[in-house]
């Protein structure tokens, strides 16, 4: 197994499984995670299981972002490792969708990633090294009827990480988004008892993103499709 | 050829050439031609060229989009035909881009296409037909190095352009997404003389735009990539 | 509307009911047609329908194609439109599949496209001027269970299709390749009375082959698909 | 890391610096490797190293593959894990290109593909278990202008992968495709002195394939891309 040599992660749009998942795995790998949210006080009880530390942030801010990745540095140091979990969607018929609801999928995203991004790649280019994980979903890459606006925002998404992928690549910060196509398991969503693995399990898609830190760079992959084995495809 | 049953059409984001280039085809084909950009004075000489009439404004703007359908539909009942043609980019170094730039090349190059397309499918739908059509970039499906912004505008757009194919297709609304694949010739924009037709000519993708509409609805197009011959891909 | 300079095409494949609608379409549009199966007998009406001729070719055999171009030549001229067709699929469970029929899948759907492009770019390239359309299916783009054969030759011929693109829109030579992502209606093979346009038309399928040819080179489509307003996708 | 139940692997198409790695790779994860190439004598020595055992076979010829699963199935029992890595390419100006090394590129780099994957799959149905790995290129998903041959074999491999996955992920059977998009290093071919891991290090690309082999299956991938973090994309 390759030596990994990211030692900070943060993780922005904890509250789902997965960024739960990935701060366990994180951690296990060795690394101290930084969780941050809107709601701070949503994460005190996995910031303490984990060791690591809270911080309340809204993603679509300016200002707050920036505030974060300095109170991270003033705690961890920068983050080697940053991933993109943030989303919010609204669906229903098109023409009955509320345009702030509309705006605000596209905000939060998309704009809240590319906030986080920039501050991340700021610290990350004069090391030469580090690596940013956006979580994309099926809307990604294709657009549902009823469903425009998440498909706007994590189409947008995959645009900036792909952007990013070329334009960083070559500059040693390693760019992967991971499209998440299926539902994940979670403490209120739980596959049908005779099928336990029908839905994604969270540890086992932070078992793909910590293979993705740990990739050499001779052969890095910018983006992986994961779903389970009976989701149609 | 297809007898086409569309009589009237709207052209969001005129300015470039392709927008006047549509104007005159789609004029040439019969239909009446509603003009739109932020500043109507602009469009105030192709309108009188080709019959038609302009309207200030800014798509990013819920109430401004409202009224836009609204005096149309007085002026010259409801679009059959909606073309959204506006985008707004900005580009350099990542770390480096205002993050204003980027949360408006959102807004116009992707939000706007969604308030533009919601009111026209608000009056398609009773009458069970019209079509919209999405003018894409290289940027849809690409997202190239310190420009990140519009790849997030148009991967946006072209996941909403794509929903609402899915939704709105069954409904007899024809929705499509134009992927133009390199530089357009304009009068500030021309190709080497040798070269002439190096550049995507605006009045070529008219055609292309033309044919679209005269599909039979048995076999219609969703997306077409259009480039020079000489293009690169 | 674009002025086309073809004269004369080439219609590989024919039996199908896409075929006859491009020898009617094309003869209709002021070009000589000429007509290519395994069966020159099946071909005998049409071809005197459209005033064409017919010719038997098997285009898995390199001899046969050769000799299938040398006749056109002294009949017509070199064709400028070359459309390929040509397909053959086996299906079932992948592990009952006849790798025989396999085979002859890949041979019939690929293999022979090849065959063909070559000895149509021979003659295209000193004038600098053809077009060669290739016929793709939902296989080319998608594969599914129980039909890895049919996938395997259509990805084959759109992975063809694509490299000639590349080869030779720098030359002159627009290749494109249109993928039919639906059922086409036949004589044997009708959509319900209530949904008559549910399954493509094949003279609807025709249209667009014709509005491919009558591009300007400024702004060439190398792939389009096609599918009914109505089909899922 | 989650255990992996695999213990038997056969590779196919040895040769290459890939599949000494994957030889190397799959021994150190505990399993038993065969290796099978056309000519057995260039496997004796890798064989001998990882402890495995090789065997002469043409993959594009049914009874030699037939007798190789039978051979292994002898020796080792049947494979849990084939990887597919045979190819073959022709390339050059494309009325250049000699019809004969066209289809060998077809027969060696997908039919032989079938002819396997057939074979294993057999095998690993009623255990409802195994996993096969197809190895792609840049040519799977990109036809290069002057390489139609190449890309015609491995967009038909990739679209047999397709086929398999969606078929065969709900038996319980991993199918999944890595697409290779640059240069492996090998003993002829190396990197300049200054960029040493410019080009894709064959540890490197075996590390993911062991990572696809541990994916749990409620989140699997079919296909990931791999390239050096220098390369143009």
């Amino acid at each position: 197994m390759a030596e990994m040599s990211y030692r900070t992660a943060l993780i922005v749009g904890v509250g789902a499984g997965l960024s739960a998942a990935l701060a366990r795995t994180f951690t296990g790998a060795g690394m101290k995670v930084a969780l941050a949210a809107r709601r701070a006080a949503n994460l005190a009880a996995l910031a303490k299981e984990v060791g690591g530390k809270a911080f309340a942030c809204d993603a679509t801010k300016r200002a707050e972002v920036e505030k974060l990745f300095v109170d991270i540095e003033a705690h961890f140091g920068a983050p080697d490792v940053v991933a993109y979990n943030a989303s919010y969607r609204t669906r229903g018929p098109f023409v009955e969708l509320d345009p702030a609801e509309v705006e605000k999928s596209l905000m939060v995203s998309a704009f809240g990633g590319f906030l986080v991004a920039q501050e991340a790649v700021k610290r990350m280019l004069p090391r030469a090294q580090g690596a940013i994980l956006f979580t994309g979903a099926s809307a990604s890459v294709k657009g549902y009827a009823q469903s425009a606006p998440f498909a706007m925002g994590k189409f947008a998404l995959r645009g900036l990480a792909q952007s990013l992928a070329r334009e960083f690549s070559p500059q040693g910060i390693h760019v992967a988004h991971v499209v998440i196509d299926g539902g994940i398991r979670s403490a209120g969503r739980t596959p049908p008892a005779d099928k336990p693995d029908s839905m994604l399990d969270p540890d086992a898609i932070a078992q793909t993103y910590l293979d993705i830190l740990r990739q050499p760079r001779s052969a890095w992959a910018w983006e992986i499709e994961l779903r389970p084995w009976v989701e149609r495809f």
